[in-house]
């Protein structure tokens, strides 16, 4: 069984820390008394407040009809310790499964969402539907985070990123820059 | 002066490989004999074929109004040894100084687009504008990728990502989880 972890709230506006460095996160949603669990790979922050979130979610997930009836989820952010169930989320249906069982994951309940987080996960960025023009031509949710909470340790999360047919690149060593400049204009 | 690539061209629907794990990317651009970098954070790949890539390029960059006369750009992919050269971009504007210049970066034609592509950087993406319907409200561009080349050395670029307030995350060590239906089942 994975650790979990407590967490504590962060910024909404701060939340690029966690999603902009692009890692595999997991995406929990629920509607109508079923819930699921799904890998997402495909996202990127659009926005620091509010705090906005785009994202691929394909047509052809479980997870899509619980996400777009629901128009909630958990953005849930997984490190190595869960890379298996990561793996295994990504390649089981939620149609034939209950993947919190299956994978050994811990509902938890979110303020102001139906969907559960994973208590296993680093953060977790709860999330309602901002934008859904671009869902019918691409799939593309853009969700508002309404809520965020992450564990205070780790400070930098050992995440991982995937690059395609099976091989995921592990976050490794933190480098700073920090110059008056980089911090006045962001995002780049 | 940083080394410079040698590259090979990539199928269009593979460059997941390079930017699904997020990282820190130059994007270029020229309108009517100026020509300029910046670096972006804030990109998603959103389909394999055609080739698509989201991301926001906010309207206060200098390279907004290039890239948006022009409809095209080329997305760089830097790594560690240009991080001091990714910082200084990221933090002047291209309406004091030549960034290729100032930098030491060299432009290098590339068939189909405009826009310069970076040689010291590991794989070059040219971009044509597929939708802009999301530009006006959150600065979201849609773009085809028409055009992918990608140094075959190393096979696992050091890419760094950006986590805000001056720190990156370098890409750490790579591993594998090859399986049938990991594969069969992109993107999950």
């Amino acid at each position: 069984m994975a650790r979990t972890y407590q967490k504590l709230d962060v910024p909404l506006e701060k939340i690029r820390r966690y999603l902009e460095p692009g890692p595999i996160v997991l995406v929990s949603s629920a509607w109508k008394g079923e819930r699921n669990i799904m890998t997402m790979g495909w996202h990127t922050v659009m926005e620091f407040s509010p705090s906005l979130v785009g994202c691929v979610i394909a047509a052809s997930n479980h997870s899509f009809d619980l996400i777009r009836q629901s128009r909630e989820c958990v953005i849930n952010l997984p490190t190595t310790a869960l890379l298996d169930a990561v793996v295994g989320i990504g390649t089981t249906s939620g149609s034939e499964v209950d993947k919190f069982e299956r994978f050994g994951l811990t509902p938890e309940a979110v303020d102001g969402v139906g969907a559960p987080a994973i208590r296993e996960c680093h953060a977790q960025f709860a999330c309602r539907l901002h934008d859904d023009s671009l869902v019918d031509k691409y799939n593309f949710f853009i969700w508002e985070v309404i809520a965020a909470r992450a564990a205070r340790v780790p400070k930098h999360p050992e995440t991982v990123h995937y690059t395609g047919e099976g091989v995921f690149m592990v976050a490794g060593k933190v480098v700073s820059r920090r110059s008056k400049g980089l911090l006045a204009k962001e995002p780049g």
